[in-house]
């Protein structure tokens, strides 16, 4: 695509208008927006259904068909999401804090929006309304770039985001979908400098390496989650056995579930076939370590490879470790920093997992599966950071801004 | 360099024990160190004579030879700077915030350590100290790349750092000087993912360039200052003049220090020869768009190009401009984001200047030359940031720490 300069300078121009405009003028383009959801789900609804014909064409299995799918119910749900975008605190032009120097100048901290955010995602089409809802509650415009799956759902939704800006007085570039779905075009959108301030790419481990190789503009991780369960050998072994099948079982799909189980090796004997038990329920396929297989005769070998992997699925990695510190030491060498929990009834044990595991989110006696936005209480959530800068777990309206210093002087020279 | 990935583990394998570390062990390294540096004066000044020996061969030019040398005086103050970092709050372990959520889940927001931090710098051997300093005590192992004038010089630093790290019972590879100087290590030390958290870059625009072309680490921007004066037409053009003389001429080669002058069309015929007369003061080069040159006959053309330079030296770009709103648009375009001044006496121009110039820093009626972490209060300034994730404007501890959700649950599954 040629024009995507272009894009990243009409992007430029319209978010200098929206970091400026009033909390009252974001929310009536959001409004405007949730009911254009309802009143042209037709138009909606056709573009998906073409989609979904594409799709199947194309042999995508059914639970890939599944998210890709919407439905009068599923628009009603997005809308939903948008009024509840408009419920939340604007996080732009709050002064966090501000201090009179010893010279008299007064120096105040307020928060501002990033800018331009590029998003690249894969092929649910309600990241497209989430994501811009977000981006324009926080003052930022959005350059989209979804897959090409949902090309034209995510086409159909955008002309009714961008006319509902428009609505509002607001500058349809606030929101753009790049209509070109090659890799080309989304390695090139990774580096346009100058114009996108953060990128945020949404997507399975190959799209997060693609991302860290060839991208120029900053970036903010997302999404690869290789967690774990360690279940201690003071742990209390009927709330380990809840927390692992929670962690593996309640929803396999998704980042912040569990992929490697590690318990200590004085409870493994006992702990092990109670939990391969409950597992059962779910047919969970086992993968182990000797010592785990010793004690589960049945079970594949595990493989170095298996203990760096994000299964995505009813598969679970196991090692018997021989004690907190063992299981600290693993999780920061295969883990993807993301969620972690132990087990256990030993407060010092407890404390010490919570300090030394180097993850987002760090949890005692808790599956891994809260790390959300939303029952962390922020309200909203565009992704789940695992890299260190700017933001880390989940990111809600506040990480979509950054700062500036507000100087007020009477003359001041140094 | 063969060994980069296995320094890389090292400064990982140290930094998390330094991430543990308690302030008293951190502070009692940063004694030694301060201790150290005068006990070892002979050995660090005769590394340094080698240095400026080599330089002065190379036909290194004065004011870069002054930069480079070393005397007892500038010790004192490498170890007056060592001692302040210690009275400094240490910012690890704090909590910032922590909530009980509907579940019973209590989640804090901890500020940790990033981990580990490269520094890619130019030839002042104070930045090995002042890093080296400020990484500790904020919990950060360092890897450090310092310019080959220095080389001899940041070597008996480290050296001494090292010892100091290890007197205080904490791993000497906290603080790693790469011994390899070339480019192509330094390009290298950009791409060692898996091993470096956050890459600061602090040097010319060069060396910028090339971190933005070639980093797969996250990166923080810093020092690239093409800063502004505006003198609005209800300005006290006797404060403008004073505060533009300050900007451009108190210190020309910092990045804070002002390259191009605007000025409002009703006040350009009375305020340019006053402003050229003050500056003349120190010989400052004018160059002027057509307007300026023709109340300032004698002055340069400007070029496009000129108002994209940074020249760090007595030479002043002006630009006559209708209003605020121009001003700001030329901000925008040509500015580097670092701090911008506004001088005027009507609160809505103020009002409108604070909102919509898009810059770590923006003053009214007060000098660019205080972005500054000291002048700012932070105690410290490993670097004045010019992006905008993660840290904007002057960076202090604060900025060199990322937080880590620590949640306390009594079995929750979701």
């Amino acid at each position: 695509m040629n024009g995507l300069v272009e894009l990243g300078a009409a992007a430029k121009k319209a978010a200098s208008v929206l970091a400026t405009a009033s909390e009252q003028q974001k929310n009536e383009a959001l409004l405007k927006m949730a009911e254009a959801l309802i009143v042209n789900s037709d138009e909606i609804l056709e573009q998906n259904r073409a989609d979904l014909e594409n799709a199947r064409q194309n042999g995508m299995p059914d639970h890939m068909i599944d998210r890709l799918a919407l439905n009068l119910r599923r628009l009603e749900d997005m809308a939903l999401g948008v009024r509840h975008v408009v419920s939340l605190k604007d996080p732009i032009g709050e002064v966090l804090s501000m201090t009179r120097r010893p010279n008299g100048l007064i120096i105040g901290k307020q928060r501002v929006p990033l800018g331009v955010i590029g998003m690249i995602y894969e092929s649910r089409p309600n990241v497209t309304v989430d994501a811009a809802s977000l981006c324009i509650k926080s003052g930022n415009a959005v350059i989209l770039r979804g897959g090409k799956e949902a090309f034209l759902s995510n086409m159909a939704l955008t002309r009714i985001i961008r006319r509902s800006l428009e609505d509002a007085g607001l500058p349809a570039d606030c929101v753009i979908m790049v209509e070109d779905t090659s890799r080309e075009t989304a390695v090139r959108l990774m580096q346009l400098t100058g114009y996108v301030d953060v990128l945020i790419p949404r997507g399975g481990a190959g799209l997060i390496r693609s991302v860290v190789e060839n991208a120029k503009v900053p970036v903010i991780e997302t999404g690869v989650g290789n967690c774990h369960v360690y279940v201690d050998s003071e742990a209390d072994l009927d709330m380990a056995v809840e927390i692992l099948f929670n962690a593996k079982c309640s929803r396999p799909s998704v980042c912040n579930a569990a992929e490697t189980l590690l318990v200590a090796e004085p409870v493994a004997g006992e702990f092990l076939p109670r939990a391969k038990k409950r597992l059962d329920e779910k047919d969970v396929e086992w993968r182990g370590c000797e010592k785990a297989r010793e004690i589960l005769p049945g079970i594949a070998a595990a493989t170095e490879e298996d203990y760096y992997t994000e299964y995505l699925d009813y598969i679970l990695a196991v090692k018997v470790v021989r004690d907190a510190g063992d299981a600290i030491e693993h999780i920061n060498r295969y883990g993807s920093g993301h969620s972690e929990a132990i087990v256990t009834t030993n407060y010092f044990t407890a404390q010490r997992f919570l300090r030394e595991v180097d993850a987002a989110c760090v949890y005692v006696n808790a599956s891994t599966r809260f790390t959300d936005g939303f029952v962390f209480g922020f309200g909203a959530e565009i992704g789940i950071s695992t890299q260190k800068m700017h933001a880390r777990g989940p990111m809600g309206l506040n990480e979509l801004t950054t700062i500036k210093y507000i100087v007020y002087g009477e003359g001041q020279v140094r």
